[in-house]
Order: structure tokens, then C-alpha cells, then sequence
């Protein structure tokens, strides 16, 4: 009964079998393997984009400064909701990959922005010549820290809003897989259709050991984005690795029919606890990851029973949790969760 | 017949095995699983340290990094020998992650800064009051860029001349197993007990996938380091595959095993090689790795034969390589290349 | 009637003739003359704070975001409030000096963090270990950005809640005479005696070319920050002549005096404004900087009068302005102003 | 007797007459007032140059550091003689404003590098793919370090070579009018027409107080500089001062007329140490500064004298020195000091 993080789960047997095939014999380095053409031809295909730039590194945080770094000047402001993983949980690597931009932290219900709470943003920002940081790129995240899912069409509402003040926009999509599912948006329709000009493609938190994949819409920008991996030691020297985790993860939607199991634990788990007295999700439950409130004395119960989670901060009487499904969930785990509950 | 690098061989069986094993179920991420706790404890013991910070990171640029960062300023200076690897071969990274340090380039024949031109080089940094940057750290790389070995005694000295300045040192042990086995000395012997403060401990060129860890042997950086490592992206989530590596390198002495195995491959290479007409080498082959020169046309011969290794530039008529050899090098890949060296 | 900003304001007669002074025959450069040295004692004398390091540089963003860089890690937190200087007004100069930290953002009304706020924003800061950022320093602006004051004993309420977790206090002093006068407190009181342990204390907006000190009480940080100066440019070579203007500055307490008559012609002209209808100030009038709100068509009426200041956005059928007054507006100044205002 | 360093002189009486007529009034703040656009014109003309962005900032360590940062980008190299007063003299700040890039220093006799020199350094850097930090741009130094001189075709020889590789060239010109006075060249034959694309213009060591101008010959960088400028501190809030300085300095060619005097003095000076025995010369004397090596003794007489000047390092039994001859060296100076000499 792990729901603390879909991070905590292991890698797909698809991933593990493209890892061990991949060990088989020599490779060049620095990602001048086969493998890693091949992967980088597949991604391409995966978001229809045949001139894209596509480059893997082992960690979301690594994806997501580097993406945001190849597009932003240090004297500018990255726009995010106020509770993104770029904001709260990298420890200031969007600071330090860029040389020091600012965060503009964008409000919005259920880790959502808003049209009007990003345009509010974007126009107190820039607006005062040489003295205050200029805009820089719009980051969005799906699926939010909130465990809600963006549409395509709530994306193009704000990358349009980017766009009319000159900005690019990002997707971190360390949960990529589960928005797609989720939405049933195509990668091409959640990302350049919808204006995003760069992603951040994960495949650690469904499946891998590590891997992520930067997708960079505007070929322009990959040799700078090369330089940048290197420099931050995010370049694998046994890159054969990193590709064949990805390759294992694609080979044959695997990754997609994992986050719909992901997303579908996720379901059920959900109208499990919604049938039980008491519990209140803060946050509409739209892929893997949901924010139940329930009674005091609850964590006592399911903790004996072995669930392991992340509990959260409630008001008095009450506790609360965040609760993360995953490629390896099973009914039955949910069932266990929700019999421990009962207690 | 692979002659590149240490890094187009794949992972060794035991690291394989376990990174296998690892797979098992859920693991708390971030590095509070129980193997990435096993696998401090092993290397603790490994350098006889028993209250050494240890933390992994998957490349051998981000553990150089973190490790001079982690003990520099910005306004100092990184005092290396002029092609160590962090000089010449990771983009700039140590300047990136120390927020600008210089690197101070140190001159010394085959690799190996001695400590004259160390003295020097100390001698003529830090003396202008705020006008010029302050010294720094000492950065010593073995096995060096040119293959050759420092034993502990002379790491020694060097160490004194840099403490007597007030500075700590740092040992790129990117080839760390290979100059052990070149040496006899002990990890301790190499390290703590000749002065070096913090190691890059490498795992990947002889064996594992990617996997390097940070020896530092002040517990009170410990906290600095980490935090350095998550704001650089390199702290992984599922971090049990890195520890999972570094155990399978660890077991039962395998990776001392396999650099003396590369090491002797080089011999035997490096000994064949002097057995031939013209062939002479710029520096001594102490460990798994050698610069040949030889006679013009001979390129052309060992590439047909199918060997794959970097050139060098040559004076006229004359043809230069690197070739390094690794834990997967056969006796049968040396007698290949021999054979067909001679045409 | 220029009431745009203290910086349209030239140099006080006491700064000129001192730098005139100054100018006479060689002096010893970067800060190695006499001029450095007695106005050194005369600020430590002026702080009560016999041991503290003095500096001085050009610009009231270089005095903040140097004494911010020297006692911050790029991975911690800058509390400051949401409108400072600091955040809205220095082009992200704190991030570029701190090698990119982050500024939390503390709300609070007319320009001031409150104990609540700050405690708020102190608390959900640090304790994700090694996600987030840490805790850093606290940014303290006196005069405000609205114009307001705190109070020693206010100060004292928030550098206490800073303490409590472990990190010290900064106070943008832009404007320090001006607060001094607006609420009868010594330098002392109002510093180090408050819990503040660096200061950025302002002299060009009260008349000086370009003058401020940097006064850190606590001296190991000395030698960190005269590095830092020279390493971002602002160490000048003549530096008598910065100098000189501090103490002309100081001489026979002429900032003081200065500062008195500025808040004076600020108390003026917001008691004239009062009697006028419909006038609203945005926030309490306590120094020489005021928000008024008026009707609309007023901006032309004064326009054409001469009146130079920064319109402000405000609701429909109004408008609003930044008023700030000087050492050296007069009262006809305010009192063309006023009758400018009334057509 | 005062050869320490041209920027112990005061300021010129041309200089001081304009800093005080511009302290009549009101002026609007960070340059927009008039003083800054008229100066902004003449140093238009100064170059020759209608299109080129213009700015002023108060030391030579911004205005080169900031010119390269305009220019260079963290993974690149900046290609300086070993002896740049970037390299050496500036406690890193071209590291700390490029954010991280890398300076390749370039031998040379006499300090100033040559074309066989420069084509080694640039030949070396960039040219193994992401590996290494990439070719950014090159800074010449005019007057030198050693106190010669580059030509407009020395430097002409230089920027090709740059060019040929793709970038630009930088001046460092902290004593530009001293280097025009000895070769004759005008403004634009020493900078744009010899293949430059920024310089520091310096006035600081010819006169003023602390005023240098960057001259930046492609106007697409303007916005950049400016932003980068503001977020270093080096943006004056009351720049009129700046300004007036430097139109005090240019005005009816003063700063021509007080270079040519420096450098005449310097001549005096050198030719009278040549009529004396054991004098050596280490450099070629070309402008106002020189570094002659002496017997052993001669300091203490000097310096009895009252000389003053910073001694260098000497073989057994001599003594070296650096003298600096300025705007307001008299003859009656370099007579007193010859006379000294002799004892």
C-alpha cells in the first residue's frame, strides 16, 4: 500500500528488459549510441515534430531548469503557479540554471492558473523599464501539484496570453503520460498546438529508473541547450542507458497503457473514499494523485495497516493526506487502503 | 576492439545483478531507501572513514562539481593541473556550480602537477589583497588525463603545499579504482591519509552504468551538499537504482578487480605495442590508458581491422591515438589490434 | 515642483564643498586615503557600533544587494515585502549578487510586513528539507515603499521572529534619515539595537551625487564583503570622493537637518492636500513620499503648472500620483503646487 | 611625488567646473537628463560612431565586465593576455558577470599578445563539441599592462582572427587617450575601424573622479547592456554627476591635451632613468607608465625622498619598480625624483 509517490514505485518490466538488452557490448559515449538516435527519432514521432530537439537527462529538475534555462535571460521572470514543482520542491534550480531569474508566483484554485490571475501577473511585470525583470517564459505544469489536469484548450488559453507579450511557454510534464490520458489529448495537441515551445517529458515517476526527455519545439535553441547539459553535468557519459529506458518506456504505448492503470487506481481509490463518511477531497481528482481530508485518528489506522503516504497539514478534527497511484498500484491495494480505513 | 574509452564498455554483471534486485517493490525515494543506507555504510568502510559525508550522483562531472563547490567560494581560485578534466573537458561546469571561481592552471609534465609548479602557482594567487581572486582549492586528478599515476606520497605533497596555504584539496578519482590497483596504496591512503578532503569516487568508466559518489571527509559540508546537489538536479528520486550500483561495483572487492584487469590489459597492450618498430609513447602507461605515436598509414590499417579509439594530432609522418582500456577489454581485442597494427 | 523623486535632487552645499576639498593633490586609492578612513570612524561613531565594517559604493542597489549577497547562500530565502526596493525596483540585482537566492514575498498593508505575515512567511519556508529553499536573511525597507515608518520596536518585533529561526536582518536604509527623523530614533535604536545586523544607509536621495554606506555590525563578515565589492566593480579607485560626499554628509549632523525639512515640506503638502476635496492618501503620510489620490483631469491641471511626479494607476474617475519631497523643495514649491492643484 | 598610479591624481579642473554647474537644479534621475543625452552625442562623435549605445558607469572593472557580459555567454572563453587587468586585477568579476565563462589567457612579450600567440589560444578552445567551453570573445588591453601599446594595425592583426572564428573583440581602454596620444590613431582607427566592437573608454585615470563609458559599436545590444548594468548597481540614480564628468573630461579635447602631458612626462621620466647607470628598462616605454629595474638601495633613498610608487620583485641585488606618470605630473616632479635617484 505505497501511495506516498508514484516515485516510490519501481521501473516497468518493458524499461528493464530495454535496460539489460542495452548492456550488450560496446557504445559510444555522450549519447553517439544507437540507441539514443533511435529514442530521439521516437519522440519525434510521438509529438509529431520532425525538427524538434530532443535530449534525455535522469531527473524532472534537471529537465525543468534546462528547459527553462535555454529560454530565459537572468534578468527575467519565469511565470508559474504559486505551488509548482519549480517553485516549491527543486530547492532553487530554476534560479541557479538560469543565473538568477525570478519566479512571478501566479495564483489560481487547485494548482491551477487562470487567464485573468496569469494576465494580472504578466502585467505588473516588465512595466517599469530597466528597473524591474522583464518577462520570460510561462510554465505550466501538467498534471498539477494538485493532481488536477489542464486541457489543451485552458492551455492554449494562457501560452495565447505568453505569446501576446512576447514570452515563450513551458510544460513540465513530469506527469506528462497521466495528462494524456486523462484529457485523451494527443502529446501534439497538449504541447506546440497548444503554444508550448518547450516540454519536459516524463518517464521516471511512470516507469523508469530515471529518465526524462526534453522536447524543444524551435531547433534553434538545441546546441545551446546541449551546452547547458553539459555544464551541469547532465550529460551521461553511458548515454545508451538513459535512451534505453526511454526506448522500453514508448516501445508500444506501454507508457501510455500505464498511466491510464495509473490514472484508473487513481479512480478507483477516489470513489472508494467517496463513498466513506467524512472524507473531502480538496482538489477534483482528474489522473494519479489526490489531497483527501478525513477524521481524526485515521492515520493511526491506516499506518498500523502499512499504508505509507504523505501526510498533510488539516484543520482541527481533521487530517489530511496526499495519496499517489501509480503504473504499479493494484485493486488490491486499494481495497486493502479502503478496508484499513474502515478500519 | 574498443579502444575509446573506459566509457563504451557496458556495466559489469555484478552491478547489473543488483540493479536488477533493486527493482523489487517500493523504495522511499530521494535516497532514504535502505540500499542507498547500505551503501553509505559500504563506503564509509571502503575509506576507513566511519563519519564521511557520502552521496551519490550519476556523473562524474556533477560529483567534480559539487565537490570543489562545495568548498570554494566564488571569488576563489581552483588550483588544477592545465588539462585536468575539470580545465578542459566538462564546459565550464566547476565555474558554473561555484557561481564563477577561476580555475588556476598548473603546469607539470605527463599529466602530474609537481610541487614546484604548484608552489608557483600558489605563490603568485592571493597576493594582491581584493584585487585578484583568493586561493581557493586544490583539484588532483588520478589516474590523470595522460594515464599516468600519482602515488600517495606525492598527493601528500602536494596537500601540504595547499594547506600550508590554507586550502583544502580534492581527488578526481574519476579512474579512482584503476590508480589504486596502480599503486597498492589503500582508499584511505590515497585519500585522507594524504591530505585530499573530498573525492569524486568513479564508478562508471569501470563498471557501472552511471554512478559516481562524493567522499567528503568534513561531516560538517554534509548538509551544503546536499543542498547543492538537489538545486543542481543530481539528487535522483528513485535513487535506489544509483545505490544499487555502487553496491553491485562494491561487492566483494569486483571493482578492484576489474580496473586490475584494465589495468593489465594495458599492459598488455602498452607492452606489445613497444615490441613493435616506431611506435613510442608520450608518456608513461602507469594504469589503463596510453597516447601512441606512431608511424603515418597506420590509422587507416587499425580502422579497417575494425578498432575504434581517438586520434590524436601528430607531427608530420607521424599518427598519435589515445586507446584506454577497460574491465570488458580481452586479451583477444589486444592481440586483434597487435595483429593488425602490423598489417 | 519637482516632486518626481529625491534623486532629481541635486547635492547639498555641505557634499559639494567636501568634495571639492577632496579634490586637492594625490590621495591613495581604493579607499587607502585619509577621507575613507575618518569618515569610517565618523559612521561607526554615528552607529554607536565601534567595531563594525564600513564600507562604501555608488548605489543604493549595489549597498542592498551586497549586503544581502554577504550574509545569504544562493539556496535561501530573501523575506522581504512584497513591494520593496529590493523585489519591484533593482532589475533581480539581489539575485545576480546572491548568486540566486530567492525573495519571499511578505504581504502587509501601507508597505510593511507584520509580525503575522512575516511568521506566515518564515513558516512554510525550510521545511521540505533539501526541496526547498532554506531560510535566509530578512529584508527590512525604512522608509517604505508606501512612505511609511516602522518603529524601532517594531523592527525589533520582526527581526525577533528572524532570529527565532536562525537567520539575521537586513534594513534597506535608502531613505534611514528620513525614518530617523520621522520617528525620533537614534542609528543605533534603529539598527543593531532592533536586531538589525547590516545596513544599507542611504545618502544620495538626501543629497548626496551618489554616496552610500554599508555598515555590518558584525566584522568576520568584513573581508567577504570587501571581496564581493570589488568583484562586482563597485570598489572605486578614487574613492576619497565618495568619501568626501559622506562626510560632507555627516558634517554637524547636515543629514539630519536635511532630512527633517524633506519630512517637513512632506507633512506640508500632504496637510494642504488634506484640506483640498476629495483627496484621498493611499497611505499614512509619516515622511517625505505620499500616494495621493485625486480627481480626474487634476494630472493636466498641474501639469501645465510645472508639476513633474509619476502618475499611478487608479479607478475609474481618478487619479493617482507619487509625491515625494526633498532637501530641497520649499514651501513655495508645495505652496505653487497646491494652488496649481486648485486651477 | 606621487607615480603610484595615475588614479592617485585628482580630478581636472575642467572636470570639477562641469560636476558643479551640474549641480544646479533639478535633473531627471538614471539618465534622462540632459547632461547624459548631450555627452551621450559627443562621445558619438568622440568614435565617429552615430549608431553606437552609449553608457556610463563609474569604475573600469563595470565597464569591462559588463561589456564582456554584453557579449560573452557562461560557456564561452574570453581571450586575454595572462596579464589583462581582467585576468589579474578585477577579483573575477568578468567570471562573475558572464555568470561563469571561462578567460583563456593568451602569452606575449611586453604584455601584449600576437598573432602566433592569439591563433594558439583560439586554435585550442572550442573544438571539442560540448565538451570544452566554446570561443566567446576577445579583450585587448591598450595601454597594456606592461605599460606599451598596440597599434590600430596590431590590433587589426588580432580582431581578424577573432573574426575568423565568429567573435567579437573588446577594448579595454582604461587608458585609451594615452594609447591615442602614442600612436597617433584616432578614436575610430583604434576601435571600430581596427575590427573592435565595445570599449571601456576610460576617464577615470585621465581625470576624473570616477567616470568610464562604454561604447558599444552594434546597437542590438543596447537593451541587454542596459539591463545588465541596472541589475549589477551600476545604474546611477543622479547619473547627471557621471555625465558631467565625462563632458567635463571631453570638452575642447582636454582629455587629449592631459594624456599627452601624461604620457610626455613619462618620457621625461624614462629618458632621465636611461642617462642614469643601471637603469633597465623591462618594458619597451611607450606611454605614462613604466617598470624599470634598478640597484639594490635605491628604494630606501627614494622613498626618503618621499617618493611614492609600488616596488616589484628583482633578482638579488636589484630592485624593480612600477612608476606612473599622470595628468598633473609637473617636470618639478620628475626632476625631484631623478634627483632623489642619484642620492
Amino acid at each position: 500500500m505505497f501511495f506516498a509517490s508514484d516515485n516510490t514505485s519501481g521501473a516497468t518490466p518493458e524499461v528493464m528488459r530495454a535496460l539489460i538488452r542495452a548492456n550488450d557490448g560496446y557504445a559510444r559515449g555522450y549519447g553517439g549510441d544507437e540507441i539514443t538516435a533511435r529514442v530521439t527519432a521516437q519522440l519525434r514521432e510521438v509529438f509529431d515534430a520532425p525538427d524538434a530537439a530532443v535530449h534525455l537527462v535522469a531527473t524532472g529538475t534537471a529537465a525543468n531548469a534546462l528547459a527553462l534555462a535555454t529560454h530565459t535571460q537572468p534578468w527575467q521572470a519565469v511565470f508559474c503557479h504559486r505551488h509548482a514543482h519549480i517553485a516549491e520542491d527543486e530547492c532553487g534550480a530554476p534560479e541557479f540554471f538560469t543565473n538568477g531569474a525570478k519566479l512571478a508566483l501566479v495564483d489560481g484554485p487547485h494548482g491551477k492558473m487562470t487567464p485573468d490571475t496569469l494576465a494580472q501577473a504578466l502585467g505588473t511585470t516588465g512595466e517599469s523599464g530597466v528597473h524591474g525583470v522583464q518577462r520570460g517564459i510561462l510554465s505550466i505544469t501538467n498534471v498539477t501539484e494538485a493532481g488536477t489536469v489542464y486541457t489543451p484548450s485552458e492551455i492554449s488559453a494562457l501560452t495565447a496570453l505568453a505569446k501576446s507579450h512576447g514570452i515563450p511557454s513551458h510544460l513540465d510534464g513530469a506527469r506528462f503520460a497521466n495528462a494524456l490520458v486523462a484529457t485523451g489529448a494527443s502529446p501534439a495537441q497538449m504541447t506546440w498546438q497548444a503554444g508550448i515551445d518547450v516540454v519536459s517529458f516524463g518517464g521516471t515517476k511512470n516507469g523508469c529508473l530515471g529518465a526524462e526527455a526534453v522536447v524543444i519545439f524551435d531547433p534553434a535553441r538545441d546546441w545551446e541547450f546541449q551546452l547547458r547539459r553539459k555544464r551541469a553535468g547532465h550529460l551521461i557519459s553511458k548515454n545508451r542507458y538513459l535512451a534505453a529506458q526511454m526506448e522500453g518506456y514508448l516501445t508500444d504505448g506501454a507508457w501510455l497503457h500505464h498511466a491510464a492503470h495509473a490514472n484508473a487506481m487513481g479512480t478507483l481509490l477516489a470513489d472508494g473514499l467517496a463513498r466513506l463518511n467524512s472524507v473531502h477531497q480538496r482538489h477534483p481528482v482528474q489522473a494519479n494523485m489526490m489531497f483527501p481530508e478525513w477524521a481524526a485518528g485515521t492515520h493511526d489506522r491506516l499506518k498500523a495497516a502499512g499504508a505509507a503516504y504523505y501526510p498533510y497539514l488539516a484543520p482541527q478534527g481533521r487530517e489530511a493526506a496526499r495519496l499517489v497511484t501509480s503504473w504499479s498500484t493494484t485493486s488490491a491495494d486499494v481495497d486493502h487502503f479502503l478496508t484499513a480505513f474502515q478500519g
